[in-house]
């Protein structure tokens, strides 16, 4: 059982903390990002891994739970508790610091509070790509970003957070140090526990430090806008775009026509690329090694493609400013749907060549529900389809109170059916515990509670998240 | 304290599995593949995951240690147990199907025990490639590929063993089956089980069966061998290449001159790229897309590194015959290596920018200690090197008894001090446990024997490998 932050506690964290460690106004780090609920806690912001590590023994001793905070972008609840004894929220955000850059290894050391975009721009000042990216790559952190092991536009080329990383430091539940932040490539000494750390969600330890994989930058990037009579027509689309062009296809993402119409209705505004929208589109970014046009590159996968049947229309980047408003309509979506407000979000995987069936059967299912409009965009390249249920025109997320756990149920039970996960790439946090517990292989969650109890034996590190907290 | 295999147990076996699965001369099995000792064990070999599971709950009842045994290539005696109860050796090799093959998804499922070049072929078949490969790949199965995380030759480019898989099926030491088959890009529930697993040598769980990453073919490939006039001048072509032909580059190994000598001396018979052999060359590997030339691109490459001095002589392959002929040389050395004997042999990493020290600074210690030949060679590209000391000419291997411990210590020392890997590829095993105690980091190696404990408790999955065994 844990214990709550009390004021002698509060006192002692005085004695190891500056001042500058204690923020005044801390509403902020308690709002869930879409304002759907609030969490709890006593915030403070170390300034070293030493500090970290002083405030891990401190909570370790006093048996206080204690919530690692990042960038705070996160959507399954991670980051937020609301529940349960009055926790520690422990911010990363004075450790924002790029520690190192190496340029002839691909290799940069950061704090984990490290903002993603400062960490893409120290990449790209010597020439190189940090390839990761994401819609709130101007806030999330280093650290909840491998914590998550978030995902992105890019893993389609590039693998996610986790294909990024080379070594950690990371404060232990029980505020020892493990100093892992290599800049090895290759390490067989003994099992992985880089990767069991990333996307643990701070429940068996807090990313202090990192060191991260580099990347060349493509020479020459390009991007198009291709509309498909269909999800399965995309995948096909997506094979061929493999054998034309190769890794060189750095994203490949569907679009359903909701999105635009939201954008429309709700804004953000968009130039729209289409005179009339499609069904679906594909947003397609290519990267190319110098002596290959991306253009040209495109132009051929369109022609190949209509001549398939794969492609019905198709807009071409003349521009990086033409480009750009093709990524921008990709990621306003999000900004649109949350000013529609959803009935209920998805953020699945599927095998590939399950998504067009998935489509199908979660459209006729929830269709025979009520009166509902759905958006599905997401990173097709990946299997990933972000399945977000709105309200019918007219109506509010608020009318949908009764059929959200229904509407749940059906999308989650078709994933699981067709072998997908019901958390692609925003992980488990607190909302998501119960759907691990029920879609969950039980000899794989015999093992995830063997590791937290071997790791976290009092149970503090973020508390009730991933696995819930034991009595 | 584990109990040895009896005759009493012997029979429980049969009663579970059938004549097909015992062994007859069972001598091959428990060879080091240098001949240089002998483990032991009762072989059997399970023809279906539920025969492993079998297996594996008789052995936890009764208490005895269980050694996975998969190519039996590996270098560092994983698969062999010396000392402590006789245990079962469970051989993957009637375990040898491509299960499935999923070329819209680009991903093949296979049982644990087919044979890496089998898995290739598969890939081939279907038009595309699984990269993973190395020396051994026609013996070698995907089980202990997997269990020690292999590298190889296109690291560099693809990743490790790690980076293409995508699901694995596990016996657990309990015997209870993890179902973790996914041919998921991207699933955020839980922790990363099947990245602990792999790399776990065993040590945790039977892999049984995986669902692999298949890659696009690259349409042209090609290859060079360049003189260079220093490894420090290696790493510059390296950071060269990649700005040049960008991720095209699928393989960057470093020879020194001693490997060609011992081809001559010893053979492999090779035929040589060179009137005089260099003392340092670069074999690198290219694969490129429609459009883009191999040769035109290695050569460009090789106009601007010698307008650098970074290179002082060079062969571009004119055809597939030559590329293979070049990889000859490369893959011969082991060979070559093996005949010679060596003193010591180093499978290291360090980080990329710290390879020239090293070998200026390894070289200069161990010529203080003796007259040794000294042959380094490996994947510059990934900071990896085999660095391998061999007897004077006219001595042999046991001429060097005494001075093998100090040899030994001072490589690793190095390494060590180099913040580098004294196993880069071939894993713990049994030979580099003390190394692990010595090297790893205390709070690494506490994580290391609690995850063991939990997921192991009995300590009968390959006692002894990795971690020591508890009495």
């Amino acid at each position: 059982m844990l214990n709550p932050v009390t004021p002698e506690f509060v006192e002692k964290l005085h004695e190891i903390l500056p001042d500058a460690a204690f923020k005044e106004d801390t509403a902020a780090y308690l709002a869930e990002p879409r304002g759907r609920w609030n969490g709890k806690g006593l915030v403070v912001a170390p300034g070293s891994t030493d500090e970290v590590a002083a405030v891990v023994r401190l909570c370790a001793e006093a048996r206080v739970g204690i919530v690692p905070y990042s960038g705070g972008t996160g959507l399954v609840g991670g980051q937020l508790l609301q529940d349960g004894p009055e926790p520690v929220v422990l911010s990363l955000e004075r450790m924002n610091k790029i520690r190192d850059v190496f340029p002839t290894e691909n290799v940069l050391v950061c704090d984990a509070g490290a903002i993603l975009a400062t960490v893409q721009d120290a990449a790209e000042e010597v020439g190189r790509l940090f390839p990761l990216s994401l819609a709130s790559e101007g806030s999330a952190r280093i650290g909840g970003l491998l914590s998550t092991n978030a995902g992105g536009v890019n893993v389609l080329r590039y693998g996610n957070a986790r294909a990024q990383c080379l070594g950690l430091e990371v404060v232990r539940p029980d505020g020892t140090i493990w100093h892992g932040l290599t800049r090895l490539r290759k390490d067989n000494m003994g099992y992985d526990l880089r990767n069991l750390m990333i996307g643990a969600e701070g429940t068996l330890g807090i990313i202090t430090g990192a060191a991260l994989k580099l990347m060349p930058r493509p020479v020459g990037v390009g991007a198009a806008l291709m509309a498909v009579p269909s999800p399965k027509a995309a995948l096909d689309l997506l094979a061929l775009a493999g054998e034309k062009i190769g890794e060189g296809i750095s994203a490949f993402e569907i679009m359903h026509r909701q999105g635009y119409d939201f954008l429309a209705e709700v804004g953000p505004e968009q130039p729209m690329p289409f005179e009339e929208i499609p069904d679906w589109t594909v947003l397609i970014d290519v990267g190319l090694p110098v002596g290959l046009s991306p253009e040209a590159a495109l132009e051929g996968l369109f022609e190949a493609a209509f001549a398939q049947d794969l492609v019905t229309d198709g807009v071409i980047a003349q521009s990086h400013g033409q480009r750009q408003d093709f990524w921008n309509i990709r990621e306003t979506i999000p900004e649109a749907n949350r000013r529609i407000g959803s009935v209920s979000s998805h953020d699945i995987s599927l095998p590939l060549s399950m998504v067009p069936r998935f489509i199908d059967e979660a459209g006729d299912a929830l269709a025979a529900l009520g009166d509902m409009r759905i958006n599905c965009f997401g990173h097709l390249g990946d299997g990933n389809l972000h399945y977000n249920v709105f309200p019918a025109l007219g109506k509010s997320r608020d009318d949908y109170e009764e059929q959200r756990p229904e509407v749940k149920r059906i999308v989650h039970d078709l994933v699981h059916a067709m072998e997908g996960s019901v958390s692609a790439e925003h992980g488990v946090g607190r909302l998501k515990v119960k759907d691990l517990e029920t879609y969950g292989d039980p000899a794989k969650l015999q093992m995830l509670r063997a590791i937290k109890d071997a790791l976290d034996p009092l149970g503090i590190m973020n508390p009730g998240a991933v696995l819930r907290q034991k009595h």
